[in-house]
């Protein structure tokens, strides 16, 4: 049942990220999801960003396939679309993908968000507060209801600091001062190098021709963190982690709208799974930086996000704030 | 006039480095070269490393052209090869090249070396001591004489600390902390992101794209100059720059070998016209941490310590230690 009170109707999730793409189906009233199936690999990007047919060829049947399974002759009257790279990718997305759910799907309210959007609705939900969202990459993105603030997700060049490529490649270049003898280094961590990538001298060879440097590095942060409790150069690399996450935090969080009980900061995001020995200097760095602030484990991950969106979409209680890239929402089409 | 007192016997230095291609021809017993040219483009790199069939393609018609002018019916006695890579990329060089050039040129004492080792006895010469190369990237190089000690020159994203990619990544980090309102900003660095490279939020989409990343980083390492006497942030990337520099340095030195006067550190490459903003606080780190040493500007480039080197090999004089990748001295062949 919808909170519309119409039968076999349904809202749509989606979450294109790095590693692949998933759908939710779920209905306006419930908080969980009837059913999520994980449907192919990244979506294809060209020179109009992500490409918004390659994506449909993925979603439509998987959309399909869930009807059948779980809401036979069901329709979807809402969909949220959440992909990675929207806010600098998403010009062919923002300018096919509505027209062609619409099409397909006869789905006449559509958002599109960006990822680090998906991720804010999924661990925060529709209240004010901050999220960082932390993989490989590092995002922090807050709101007031009113706008959102953006900070860092430069990338591994430009920032992302305190992320697992940042973490992976302050400990690689540890390891390589200590094989140099140059200060700063650290022998544990070159052992573990040693050990992951073989004869330092030539990991340059193994890493800069690679396309996936960025991960290749961050695939370094756990070694960094199982170092960091026998090795005061590792710890030192989490500590200052731990202050620019918390710096990221602190430039976007909504502090006019904390009440007396302050506001929440959900870590989301596959970094915060390196546990304790990131999560104890960030707790203390938060306190620090954001003394009203509880750091909290984001509830839902980015597709929970898409299928809230979706939901309150279908409601028409959206109180997330509207913005041209992180949070697209078209006019609605005729009605199918 | 060589050295051995044969007329027309002349010596060959050749530099292959990331921006071209460059031969010197000398004799083996005047210091200054008789005359230099430019001869090409970067030498391509294929699955075996630098190709060895471009870089003679584009090295011999120059020579023979140089002969032509500046010595007919001059032979060439020895030869020196320095070439960026030499290191991780000269397998085909070191297999190949010495055969070549003995058939073509009838050259039979050739010496294979690291650019590293070609800025050392450019900077230095044939003496104990210590060299930093600086550019994009940066490696320091030092000898006792019996044996090179190596530190960074591992790139952008494994060191290179304290080279023009690290200064101008480490002031983009800092201008986009600005933009995102993060600790650690500064508006001075912004405004120069700005004004070089347009809307910050533009700048990712720039850049990763491209496959010169760590010559776009570098090109910004000139305004992190220009903002140092105005803005404490820049100011401290330098002053980090010039400390990452020193370590590197103090990693190679040939303490032991200091006499009463110390030993020299000589500072070369593109890097170090960045001039007092660097220097300074670069003079200072290395007092700090190599009170013995006296930070010199290299006397002469990697082209005229190719040339050296292969004036010291023509005469049996060649003190620099070899080395199976650093500096390579294969047999001499039979006498064409």
């Amino acid at each position: 049942m919808t909170s519309h009170g119409q039968p076999d109707t349904y809202v749509l999730g989606v979450d294109s990220g790095g590693s692949g793409l998933r759908v939710a189906l779920g209905t306006a009233g419930a908080d969980a999801p009837l059913a999520t199936v994980a449907c192919g690999g990244p979506v294809r990007t060209g020179p109009r960003g992500i490409d918004a047919a390659h994506l449909l060829d993925q979603v439509l049947p998987a959309v399909r396939g869930l009807l059948d399974g779980h809401a036979p002759g069901g329709r979807i009257t809402a969909a949220a679309v959440g992909a990675a790279g929207m806010a600098t990718l998403g010009d062919g997305l923002r300018a096919e993908l509505p027209g062609a759910l619409a099409d397909a799907l006869g789905v006449r309210r559509i958002a599109l968000a960006a990822d680090a959007v998906t991720a804010y609705a999924g661990a925060v939900g529709q209240r004010p507060g901050a999220v960082v969202a932390a993989g490989t990459g590092l995002i922090a993105l807050g709101t007031d209801l009113t706008e959102w603030r953006r900070a860092d997700g430069w990338g591994h060049l430009l920032g992302d600091s305190g992320g697992g490529a940042w973490i992976g490649r302050a400990g690689l270049d540890a390891a390589m001062r200590a094989y140099d003898g140059r200060r700063g280094g650290s022998r544990a961590l070159l052992a573990r190098l040693e050990a992951v990538f073989g004869p330092p001298q030539e990991l340059p060879g193994l890493l800069y021709p690679r396309a996936d440097r960025p991960a290749l590095l961050a695939s370094f942060a756990p070694e960094v963190a199982v170092c960091a409790d026998r090795d005061p150069v590792a710890a030192g690399i989490l500590r200052e982690a731990a202050a620019h996450i918390a710096e990221a935090a602190a430039a976007v969080c909504p502090e006019a709208e904390a009440d007396e009980d302050g506001y929440e900061v959900a870590l989301t995001g596959g970094l915060f799974r390196m546990g304790e020995p990131l999560l104890v200097p960030l707790r203390e760095e938060l306190a620090q930086l954001l003394p009203r602030a509880r750091a909290v484990p984001g509830s839902g991950d980015p597709l929970i996000g898409a299928l809230r969106i979706a939901q309150a979409l279908d409601t028409g209680g959206l109180r997330l704030p509207r913005h041209p890239t992180l949070l697209c929402v078209p006019a609605p089409g005729p009605r199918s």
